[in-house]
């Protein structure tokens, strides 16, 4: 019986998370909950699965998170928090010495080289949820990871494929909050729109696989069945498909690398008719440009790109900004910063609040 | 340094393993060679990798090729003449302890119960080398075969795909000839063409990875792209993809687990537009649903279809009979035997040569 501590649990991976422990109650067990603000999801939350501890940050109250990321009976530690603040929490687990399933990507945006050098340290695993991250993790069970030739990093597209960029001038937020393929939530979803959201999966998923940047392709493919591929070296290529559910790299992260069966949709293949593939169009999408200047240079930039990215981001869903001024406000905060290596969690945190409040300036 | 004998070497993969071998010349080193007939492409080969033994097979020779697949100083036997005569040195490479990398599908089509059990017995590795079997081989790499839910057996649908049995009355051995993905041998492309291949590779696929015969789906896949698929039990789908290059299965086999580089063509995805995908017309194509027929009953019945289809192919080369009477030849011998459970070789042998005569009356 794994112990299951759920940071984040209101949110759409969160209650996906208990989804899956819900179908299999004989191998998991739900001990910690966390998230934000009191609600009515977060109690029948509590009266369904009964935790040992239960956290909810109303205001200031991150430390309460960190609490039920070290509780002492917890195995693995769901981080599915949004954004820069998944962070400490995921340390806080690493250094308790317990594994990690990872579906905040701004962890391994902004603090992949602490994140890793901690787990590395402590010897735990942490496993990706993100489903192009979970298929790359698949496609190298079994395999060297130093085999690697490149990644194929699968993209939908986003609501906009297709568009101009004068076609996004006027766009809402709620044009934009309409994926074609994934219920998400309100943030992934908007970078879903920018492309941001792959600019920063390729970022996440060099700090993973120890890749360079130059090893990564971003492809799109509209229909979202193949969440990614691999290349070794010898030419072959790996991938992994699936149907748009969540809950299956959700599940193989909380039981890897073990393969369970459930009664979730499964992918009928002999009704897919056919996969297409495309080039992204990076001039409509400024902001998958913008990341991948950002993983081309690394040290503190990509810190830089996210927390810019979280404030435009907000900032568009309140209809404070356009839709394309999400990517100029990033842009006008990576020019104004000078780059270093990362060298340590208060750094970061401190460059993290800086592009904060430069992105507001422009709000 | 493994140390390799390749029985077939002069045949199409037989060539293209020497290739292979060419290119990694620090790595491998070729011990033995056996063919049939001689030429100058054996005397090429001879002059080139300097082997310890090399066998020639004129006529009623066939111990000469067991006599290189036994050889003291081999590692590695890949066995790769056509047809059924590939399972006796199959079992005589297995039985001396030898690795063995298979291409001869026909060996697992008739022989795969006796193969498997020695196999187990000699604990030796037996690998594919047909690239449907190398790709559910490389998707199941890390994984637990009992996890397997399906595999999806893609297949090309071959020079007459789209075509109706009316279309296909008159056709030319030439025509059959012209395989549009893949250059192979004579035999393997007229199989192809009547999609007995696709048949007797789910047959193949059913004793190599120990599935039933409802766990195997044949889907078209015109581009051969994606060479095969794995579903397993929680829904989550690997497969391998790659350029159509034969030398790339039979390098992963020769060197299994570990993948080295190599010069070959890689797969540039990002000139791929689309993968397309449909059902198998089985009423243009009777020769896979004998295979299916044969695959579900199991026992000695795949034996018979293989010889019977191995005779009946050789007649339509040389002109003595029409492309549709291929399968009626091989419904027509199947229909007189009476199936039984495979026991011994020599039970399989007398079959085979049964088989063979009754197919020839029908030529």
């Amino acid at each position: 019986m794994k112990k299951i501590a759920i940071l984040g649990s209101t949110g759409s991976v969160g209650r996906q998370t208990l989804d899956v422990i819900r179908n299999h109650p004989d191998q998991f067990r739900v001990v910690g909950l966390a998230c934000y603000h009191q609600s009515e999801v977060i109690r029948e939350q509590i009266k369904e699965f009964k935790p040992e501890i239960v956290s909810i940050v109303e205001k200031d109250g991150e430390k309460a998170i960190l609490d039920v990321a070290v509780w002492p009976s917890v195995d693995l530690v769901v981080v599915s928090v949004v954004g820069m603040a998944g962070l400490l929490p995921t340390l806080a687990a690493i250094k308790a010495g317990k594994e990690v399933a990872l579906a905040t990507k701004e962890v391994m945006v902004s603090g992949g080289d602490l994140v890793k050098k901690e787990a590395k340290k402590a010897g735990v695993n942490l496993i990706p949820i993100d489903s192009e991250h979970s298929a790359i993790f698949q496609c190298l069970q079994g395999e060297n990871i130093e085999r690697i030739k490149k990644i194929y990093l699968t993209c939908s597209g986003g609501p906009f494929r297709g568009k101009t960029k004068k076609d996004l001038i006027a766009v809402s937020a709620k044009q934009a909050l309409k994926h074609p393929n994934w219920k998400m939530g309100q943030k992934i979803t908007i970078d879903s729109a920018t492309l941001m959201n792959k600019g920063l999966e390729l970022i996440e998923a060099m700090q993973f696989f120890d890749l360079k940047f130059e090893q990564i392709e971003v492809v799109v493919h509209p229909q979202s069945i193949i969440h990614s591929m691999v290349e070794f070296v010898d030419g072959n290529i790996m991938a992994q498909l699936g149907p748009h559910d969540m809950r299956l790299p959700i599940q193989y992260s909380l039981n890897y690398p073990q393969r369970i069966s459930n009664n979730f949709p499964k992918l009928n293949f002999s009704q897919i008719k056919q996969l297409t593939f495309e080039k992204p169009d990076r001039e409509t999408f400024i902001s998958l440009r913008l990341a991948e200047e950002a993983a081309r240079q690394g040290g503190t930039l990509p810190c830089v790109l996210n927390a810019s990215n979280e404030i435009a981001v907000n900032a568009f869903l309140k209809g404070k900004i356009k839709f394309l001024e999400i990517p100029e406000i990033i842009e006008k905060v990576m020019k104004k910063h000078q780059k270093e290596q990362v060298k340590s969690l208060n750094q970061l945190l401190e460059i993290d609040l800086w592009a904060r409040k430069e992105a507001e300036l422009l709000t």
